[in-house]
Formats: C-alpha cells, structure tokens, sequence
C-alpha cells in the first residue's frame, strides 16, 4: 500500500444527482442551487447537477433546466448531467452544460430492468448522443454500469466489460466511469480489472465509482487509486441507495473518502471541514439520518476532552502510588 | 494489493466481551450461551466470552463465571476472556479460560481515563497477572489500546508504541493485539506501524483490532493483512460503539470483515452464511439495528430477481426493435 505523496486526485460529487433521485422528498430548487453553489468553493473537480431524463420518470430532478441556470458557476469546476437520449442532450446544451455523462450497463439484463432497453438499442440512442456532443464541441463521459458484477445476473464477464469500453473508446468518448452499481466490487477486483482496462486505453479519463453496500467502498478506492485511477465520484453523506439492498447504505461518503485520502497523503484539492458542514446542511435537506461515519465522528485527530472527573482520577492515582511507596 | 491466495487468517469474535459490554440492555445469561455456543461452530480461532472486571464496574457481563461454565467449548476455538488484575485473574483460572487477555493504552490520558490508573500503575498490576498466568500455564494477549492514535492526545509516536510492546515481550507475553481503539487508523499507517514492530518481535502473536467510527475499518483490515498480521479481532454485527463519536458506528462488522477478505481469496475457516444467520439473532438481542452491511445486502453474489414486469420490459424492448428495422 503506497502512501499518497502529494499525488493530484480528482474529486467528482453525485449527491445532487445520484444522491437526489433516490430521496422521497422533492428537494426543493432553492435547496439545490444554494447547495451546488456551496459544494462549488470545496475543491471538487466535477459536480454532477442533474438528469436531463423525462420528468415523469424522475420527478425528484424535473427542475433541471431552472437548477442550471440558476447555480453560479465556479471557474475550474466541471458541472455535468445524466444525459440519456437526444431529447435529452439538447435540452443539456440549452443549458450550456460542461459535459454530458451518459450511462448503459454492461449487463444486458440490468440494462433491461433499469433502462428497458436492450444493450444495443441504448448503444445505438447513446451514439446519437456522443455525435451531437461532437458537433456542439462537448466532452462526453461514459458511466458504465455493473462492471464489479451484476445484482441478477452475477459475474460479469471482463470481455464483456472490455467490448462496451472499446466500442465507446471507439466513438471517441472523453471519459468512462466504471460503476459499482450494487456494492459488489471487492478490492483485489477492482485492482486487476482497472489495470486491465486502463493497459489498453491508456488515453482515456478513466474514474472509478463504488457503493458501500457490503462496507468495501473505501477499500475498493485505495485500490483503484494504487491501479492508478485519479478520478473517483462520491456522494455527499453517502446519499443514494441501492434498491437491491433495502436498507443498506449506497454511494460512498464524499466526507469519509475525502478524509481516509488525505490521512494516506493524496492532494484532493478538498476542503474537508467545508464538506462536514454541508454534510450537516444535507442532512436538514433530506430530513434523515445520513450513512456517513466523518460527518458524525469529524477529523481523526479531532481532540475529545477527558472525563470531567479527570483531575480527581489523577489524584486518585497519585495518591495510590504514595501509599504503595509508603504503606 | 496482493490476492489472498488461500493465505490462512485467524478469525477472533469479540462481540460477545467488547459489544455486550457496550449495550444497554442486559443480555440474557441464557442468551448469551446460546449465541457462542452457535458462535463456536462458525469457525472462529478465537472467542473472547467475557470480563473478569468486577460487577459493579461492568454489570452487563456479572455472569462471567456462568457464561464461561455452560457454554460447552469446542476443542480448536480458544476461549479468552479480559482479565483486569489478580483478582481477576484468579476468577478467570477458576473458569479455566484459555488465555488471558489484558488491556493498557499506550496514551497515559486514555489510561487513565480509561482504566483511573498511570500507565506504570497499570503496568506493575498487569505483571502480577502475566506472573500467575505463567505459574498457571496459561497464555497472555497484551490489547493495547490507542496504537493509531488517542482520541484526547491525538497522535501517540512510535517509540511510545514500541517502548510498551518491549516491556511485555520481557515479560514473555505470547500475543500482542494493536487496537485502533476509536477508530483513528488509515492504511497507510497501519501497515507502516505494522510492519514495524513485526520487524522487532517477529515472534510475537500479533492481532490488529479496528473500529469502523471514520468508515475505514475494512481498508485499515487489508493494510494490516498485507503488513503480514494473520489474526484479527471482530465483532459480529459491528456492536460495541465508540464513546468518544455519538452515534458512529464501533467495531468492524465480522460478516463485513469475513466476507471481503474470503472475495479477496483468504482462508478465513468462516461460514459466512452461518454469520449472516447468527447476525439476525444477535439483532433480536441486541434489539437494535446493526452497523454491519453484509448482514443486510447478503453475499456480493447474491442473486436478485428481475422487476416483476421484465417479460413486458423485454417485448416492449423487442417490439420497438422490429419497428426501427421495418418502420
């Protein structure tokens, strides 16, 4: 396990779209602008704001258009959306969005269920997409779902994961996120399948995006990290859950894997005190208890004052060394 | 980041001294039998039954002698329970324990907080027990508390850390456990430490003990392993909190634990599945919700069943797919 080294990671935040879908509770459109504009000054290489989707299929994101723009955008920072059809794209371009992030899972199965359509029908709406991103002079990134294994289908081959990577490296994408969808990656996994994968795209953005379904997802990052993955998406109080887990936690805590990189020496570029205060303001907004450990247990050398007893106790055992130096 | 290779590790439970010590609620003398009586055919190398502490210190585990007479001890498992002082160290001969477990912080703050003694006061009590436990042939694990760090002094330096492992390996203690008492370990650091003070006793027993209060509980367990520490302290159901973080989460979950590192294709001698059920007993005793992950989301290979319209989902799929070829 390399220490960290000052080595530049980048920092991309999902709560506002991964995070927000999956919550009961409209957020409302002042609470998400006011949010995104905080997250903007904390360091973060990428926010993801919205999902340019239908509004009838994601009501919790319909204020997409009014979210972007309306937020202050922070030079430096990249503010990307879900995009996932044609429809959606020009509507992502009308709000002169900095990037598209357009989503297929490598597993037919969970493309069916999540997506309903096959892998080849949403291939082919995705084309379309990526060749109006061209046009407009747009970066595209690629998040490819279930790469670590699928909830119905198991494992997944790694010449499956490989043949969707080379199909979209083909139709020259800027950047792939490989998913961890469910929380079933596992840390010597996540190493061999990103070394494999970066060897035969070096060229590519490549960033890596786990759950801490099964507790791994902050070692699933120190071994994308040592596989030489610099881009890792997170969620802000590890909000977004998994639907096939009912009640376990989703997406990794910005705040715990922010912290655990910085104790290890990586340069995130964060500021994680600012991230710990708007842990708490997110906690108001979703109106629930947050799966989050720093937000709640603060900085590793946060300092706790002894018991209000100490002095008595030290007095006590002084008193008893006395005795047992003179009985 | 290595693969486990069928690399042995050495399962020890401490839910049942750790956890119960931490609950509000008494458990059950019954109950507590049951439960390591169904514990010990789970695997485990090691399960710490109790503390011989006084009832009035700990009441919820008063029933040390009874728990430590019933349970029926299966031959390969070591029952080891703390042991505070003489005192206690004569009950604990009288239940004939296997092993002798004593605690010291390596902070004198968290000493003397936690145990109202110097660390020289507590060092000349534990001698007197390491000597009747030599006289009585019974082994002696020394847990130090704060290894990674004192929640009230912050850092502890090294040579504080090894000036009190030199002093018990003089006192030819046969194990050494490096608790990460509230979870203030990150990766790097745990192997660093690790390694060095393997260097110094390579002869020694070492055991690492992490909390998961900052989410880092699984990443520091593969830091250790991969600083070459084959036994590691547990706890089922991640019970036993951290006083000094209200609300976070306390010692790392033996399910979450168990199951990341046979992924990683170690030889833990677990039944996961036998965890996940015991889990859901302890969770009825407890009656309160676990911290752990696994025991709700089940094995990463955990298959889901499709949506309960995904016939429909894939005609529908088709359907467009004939209308696209012939529209």
């Amino acid at each position: 396990m390399k220490t960290g080294n000052g080595m530049r990671l980048f920092i991309n935040e999902v709560a506002t779209r991964d995070g927000f879908q999956m919550e009961s509770r409209f957020i409302p459109t002042d609470d998400k602008v006011a949010l995104i504009d905080r997250l903007s000054a904390l360091g973060y290489a990428k926010i993801e704001v919205t999902s340019f989707t239908s509004a009838k299929a994601i009501p919790a994101l319909r204020d997409g258009e009014e979210v972007m723009h309306r937020i202050a955008r922070r030079p430096g920072v990249i503010y990307t959306a879900l995009v996932p059809n044609v429809r959606g794209a020009e509507r992502a371009l009308e709000s002169r969005i900095d990037e598209f992030n357009i989503v297929m899972s490598v597993s037919e199965t969970h493309n069916l269920a999540n997506l309903r359509m096959t892998q080849e029908q949403s291939f082919a709406q995705l084309a379309g997409v990526v060749a109006l991103a061209k046009q407009a002079g747009v970066p595209v990134n690629v998040s490819l779902s279930c790469v670590f294994g699928c909830p119905m289908e198991g494992e997944v081959p790694l010449a499956a994961v490989q043949g969707w990577i080379d199909r979209f490296a083909a139709l020259e994408v800027q950047g792939i996120t490989l998913c961890d969808t469910t929380g079933m990656a596992y840390p010597t996994q996540v190493q061999a399948l990103c070394e494999n994968v970066i060897a035969v795209h070096p060229q590519m953005d490549w960033t890596a995006h786990f759950h801490n379904t099964r507790g791994m997802g902050l070692a699933n990052t120190v071994a994308a990290v040592e596989a030489s993955i610099h881009r890792l998406d997170m969620s802000l109080g590890g909000i977004g859950g998994c639907p096939y887990a009912p009640g376990a936690t989703g997406n990794v805590a910005t705040e715990d894997v922010v912290h655990m990189l910085q104790c290890m020496g990586y340069d995130t570029g964060m500021d994680l005190g600012g991230l710990i205060a708007a842990a708490a303001e997110l906690e108001s907004l979703v109106q629930h208890e947050l799966s989050s450990q720093v937000s709640r247990a603060g900085h590793r050398l946060t300092r706790h004052a002894p018991p209000a007893d100490f002095n008595d106790i030290v007095a006590r055992a002084k008193e008893r060394g006395q005795k047992e130096l003179h009985p």
